[in-house]
Formats: C-alpha cells, structure tokens, sequence
C-alpha cells in the first residue's frame, strides 16, 4: 500500500490532520494501535481555543461543536475564598470553546468516514523506515499478518508513549522536562456544573478546579500528593474536599452525585526538540506534555497540525519546501509559549511541598495583579483563549 | 524636647517624610546615628518611578533633580546575544527619571536647611518607648550626653538594620524572606554609559546590568557567587566578563576605565508585617528590602512616605484617624506588587544554581512574551515606571 501522508495515530492530532490533508486533495492513511470504541472512551480535557475551534471547522468536522459546545466568555480564579472573574471576550475579544476531547475525536472519526478516508485500527508493531531518504515507510501488523505502507512523509501523531518520537535518534533529540510534585484527583458526574464558566481556586489546603462538560456533565478536580491513590478517595471524602477549597458561596451551591469515573493524574511538562527528523514530523503528545491546568494539551495538538498541514499544502501544491522547512521552528514557538504559560498558571494556583511563607505570599501577588490590574487580565486572556497561529 | 513627628533616620525616606509634613506645617525630629557626609557617601540606586519623582518634587527638593537627572522612556532587555526595548512611555505613557539617591539625600538636606528642619546626627543608642500610649517618646545620647524626644508618632525610617523594626514585639511581626543564592558585584567608573537608557542582560554565565548615574558615571554589575570576593575581581577580569555577558554590539562599544567604587551586594527580598504598631510607623527599608533588579528600593521607601504623610496630615488638620488606620494595608498591597515585580524580574534574569534545562527554557519564554507581546511590555512598563499610590 502506498500514500502520500501516513499517519500514525488515530487520536484527535491524527484525525484532524488527516481530514485536512484530504479536503486539500492529499492522500492519507491513519493508523491506529486500538480500537475505535477504545479510543473514544479516554478521557481528556474539554477547552478549545478560537485557533483549534477554526481549524476543527475547516476540518468540515465543527457543526455538533457548533450546536452543544459552550462559548465560554471567561473563567474565574479563587484564592482562599475571594474569587474575582477574568473576562477573556472583554479583555482581547475572543472566547473559548467548551466541548470534549472525546466529542471532538467523534467529529472527525464521523467526518473522516464521511469522506471516505482510511483508517486502520488495530495496527501493531508499527516501525518507521528510512526516514531521511526520500522513500520512507512503515511497516506493521494486523491480526498478526504484516503490511508495508509506503508514503512520501509520516506524520507522528502517536502521542507520548508512541513509537514517532524513539524514531528519531536519541542524539538529534534534546528534551526539557519538568515533573510537579502532585496530582490531579478528578471526578466526572453527571450533575449540573456549579458555575457556567471555569473555576481555578488557590487554596491553603491545595488546588481545585471546577470544570464542566455540559449542561449535565461536571468534571471536578483537587490536588492530592502523588502518593495517593484513588482508592484513598470515596465520593463522599472527594466532595468534602472540594467544598473546602471553593469559596463558601460556590462549595453552597455545590450538588453533588455518584462519580461516573475517577482518575488520579500527574502533572508534567515536557518537550522534545527539534520536531522534524527526515520525513517525520512530531504532532501534539508525541512531541510535548503540558499539566492540564490552562487546558493547553489538544489546544498545542491542533496548532502543531495547522503549521504542517500549511507545509505539505505547500509541498504538494507548489512544490515548495519552506514550510515543511519552518515547522518545527514555528510549532515550537508556539509551544513554548504555551508551556510557559501553563506552567505559570500551574506554578501560580498549586501548594507545593516546601514551600516558604514567601513563596506563598509571591503566589497571592500574582493573583493580586490579575485582580487589580486590566492589563493583567488581558495577557491572561490571550494566552488562554490562544496566541494567534 | 517635644515634636509631633520623631522621624528615626535620616536617610532619603525620613527627610523625604519630615519635609513633606514640615511643609504641612507639622513639627517633626529626624535623628540619625551618622553624620551627614556619612549619611551622603553611601551609593545606592538611582531610578525613580514617576510617583518618587512627584513626590521629591511636591517636598520642594526637584529642582537640580529636573535639571540634571534623565528621563528614560524605556530599557533593553538582551539574553544570549539578542536584545530588545521595552518602551516604557509608548506601553503606558510614563517614564523614569536617573538621578542617584545619593543626589536625593542631598537635595532633601539642602531643602531641610532650607526650611529650618530639625536633623540631628550623632544621635546613639536610640530607642522607642510607650509606643502603644497617647504619649510615645524617643531617648538617645549625642556625644554620651542622654536625650528624650517627646512625640505624637515615631515614624521608623531607620532601615533594615535600625532600631525601629525590633521595637515592635515579634509576636505581632510576620516575616518573610527569600534570600538569593548569588550577589551583584558593582563598579562605578568615571565613563560615558555605554547606552542611553538600562540594558539588564540575561547570559549563560550569569546576569549583568549597565546602568548609569549621568553622562560620565557608569554604574555596571555582574552576578556572581556569593562565595565571590572584591579582591577576586580586578576591574580587568570585570569588564572581561561585562563584556562577554553583554550583546556584542554593546561590547564592542564599551568604553572602560578604572573603577572608583567597586562592592558586592547579597539580593535579598524581605517584609514585615504589619507596618505600624501603636504609634510607631515603618517606612522603607526597615519594614522591606527588595533585591537590585528593577530599583524599586527608594521608590518603595517613597510610596510608604506618600501614605503615612497622607494620614498623618488628615490626623492633625481633620482629627481623623482613617489614614493612619490603613497605612499598613495601604502600604503593604504596594509593595506585595513590587516584590513580585522585582522577584519574577530577578528569576527571569539570573542563572540559578541547580536549575534544569527547563527552567532555562522557561526564563527564555518570558523574555521571548516580552520580546513578542505588546500586553506584556505594558504590563512590564506599568509595573517598572511605578504602580499609582
């Protein structure tokens, strides 16, 4: 078999990059190691920022978002029991896009099947191929039985633990990591979210997050050291906490039901450099992690597509290297900055083990500044609601 | 003797105070351990925020300030090579005048003298007493000789190390500190300042600041370890390593000379609150201390006289004790935002010991917002020129 793009990696990057591709009449082939059902059952964050909701749009994939997403105008920060808002719309005059990672991996599969596009679950022991000649491959198996597919570039859409980034080798790559010292218990319920908007609350007890996926599907999150487990955590022992953190009017209205799922999850940044060896090109996971606060992780997945997608359109319609040649370069850019920025809400909002009496009080002065200061608000915003591609 | 205001310290906060509210027409005392020529060798920063600068000005002591200092409209940042301007006056309409505080203190003596305030120097073993009474008062010895300074308020002025800080118990203080783990080695040299306005530079080898007082007096500095020494440094290994940590263009121009003062400053962010006890009152550096980078030392010191001066004359002419009430808080919510101010420009700036490649990268991202947004650059320019009293 044979192709122009192959894809590895039938996630949200893949799909979207493969449904681009083929509106711009460039042939594609995703491969995907599980299931279809599989991959639509994990859980992600649920924050689209203008940039990714356009291109989810371009995509031909954005009319369900359209109709049950949630603009979003702002969110609100707490910080033990103040809470001001920070009005994104108001501030830089963009929103952001409140529809799950999982609502959007739907579009596209649905999209992708609508066009007619190829994608192969089920693939096993996918191996990239002479990467930096001009004729790269990938070989893998299904049901045991072993397939070639020949294609003039691969894109790694796999993720953090797929096989694209170990392909190029470890002494092109340089990576940067940093690991929080906690984690995210979180709670998906089907109740009614407490607050229309996001709350990201600072609190002496640790972080909490009051998030949503629609009408009747709240997502709740607490910091909890990374040697708990969620056993450690009933229901009951999960909603006490997070009433504890909120502000006394918030954790009021607050209504509580069975958790439908709960997961404890580290927090970590990371980012491997440069995003192009040969013919591969790193998207999304496979090239960075993000801690989900600030909701950065599909956010920098489909700023990564956009910038290759632009590159092979050039490619294939002009025969033109430039922006195949700048991708990693622009991509990283971006990402940088939004690895900045999560790590400064990240670090801004979190209890970390041994921190000083100064330390804290530096936290509260940032807060403080958002509080006070519109200029503040509006660079938080743009951050937020997305840098300009 | 007897005043209304017993101002302990006479460096450029307590003059700066008892010639606001002499002025105002209320008595005050400054007594200060050293003497005046003392008092006028010290060299310390030399950029005042727009609001420092009125202030100096409404206390009838800008006049040589206006004619010899120098406005700047903004500075340069420069990391590795690269370097950038951040407009001050473009961002947010304001700017900063250059005048060393060693001219300020002169100026507010030459301005007591002027108006027959009282300054006493020589003035020992002061301490505060009844602080919590109608009736405080202030004992010392000039020349072994015992004094009493009966007074209404005692206005600590007499910095980090003075007597005034101790004299509240410390069971109502709360300290904070972050102490850095590196100091400034500092030169002033007799030479054209090898730029118009502040470059702070970020390097590998550490930070470096080219500053200036006026035309032909350049003030440069070095991080280097603490462990570091005066007598390790010729001024040839300094401008040999000022060079290397600067962009080369600013090198290349470099004009050097012998050094005519040359010291190494620990950087240390400290307060303490609250800031008033009774009727004692503390103004600048005994109640804070901010590390060098962004100069808001003086200027801090000049918000807290802007406050208690407002309190202090709605005390005597309206008999109302709201101002003097709300100084501490008042005071303090300015400087929680200059602390983060400097503190977040001293991370971004310096090498730390022990930092990952990440963190690194981190201190690149906020320069890059910097070089890139122009939400950031106003929010750096309000913050450097001055927040509003």
């Amino acid at each position: 078999m044979r192709t122009q793009v192959a894809i590895i990696g039938g996630g949200p990057s893949g799909l979207l990059l493969s449904q681009l591709l083929n509106k711009a009449g460039i042939a594609t082939v995703v491969l995907e190691r599980k299931s279809r059902d599989y991959v639509l059952s994990r859980i992600r964050a649920g924050v689209l920022e203008t940039g990714a909701a356009d291109l989810i749009r371009a995509a031909g994939a954005g009319t369900r978002m359209d109709r049950e997403g949630h603009l979003h105008d702002g969110c609100y920060l707490a910080s033990n029991g103040r809470m001001f808002h920070v009005d994104f719309k108001g501030s830089c005059g963009k929103q952001v896009m409140v529809y799950g990672q999982t609502e959007v991996t739907k579009d596209l599969y649905d999209a992708q099947d609508a066009i007619g596009a190829t994608v192969i679950h089920g693939a096993e022991e996918v191996a990239l191929h002479d990467l930096t000649s001009d004729a790269p491959y990938v070989s893998y198996t299904v049901n045991g039985a072993a397939h070639r597919l020949g294609c003039d570039f691969v894109a790694g859409c796999d993720g953090f633990h797929g096989v694209s980034r170990p392909s190029m080798p470890a002494e092109v790559r340089r990576e940067y990591e940093k690991v929080y010292p906690f984690g995210w218990l979180g709670i998906l319920s089907r109740t009614p979210p407490v607050e229309h908007e996001l709350i990201y609350a600072a609190h002496d007890r640790g972080f909490a997050l009051a998030s949503m996926r629609h009408a009747m599907l709240s997502r709740y999150y607490i910091q909890v050291p990374l040697t708990d487990t969620v056993e450690d955590w009933s229901d009951e022992a999960f909603w006490a906490e997070f009433r504890r953190r909120m502000p006394e009017a918030v954790a009021a209205r607050l209504v509580t039901g069975p958790s439908i799922e709960k997961s404890i999850a580290p927090l970590r940044s990371f980012v491997t450099e440069p995003m192009r060896w040969g013919r591969l090109f790193l998207c999304g996971d496979a090239a960075h992690i993000v801690p989900p606060t600030g909701a950065k992780g599909l956010n920098l997945a489909a700023s990564d597509v956009h910038y290759l997608y632009e590159g092979l359109v050039q490619h294939y319609r002009q025969n033109q290297s430039a922006g195949i040649d700048a991708y990693s370069q622009r991509a990283l850019a971006r990402i940088w900055q939004a690895m900045r920025f999560s790590w400064s809400l990240t670090t801004m909002m979190h209890r970390f083990p041994g921190a000083s009496d100064y330390d804290r009080r530096m936290q509260d002065s940032e807060l403080a500044q958002l509080e006070t200061n519109p200029v503040a608000r509006r660079l938080m915003a743009e951050n937020y609601t997305g840098l300009p591609y």
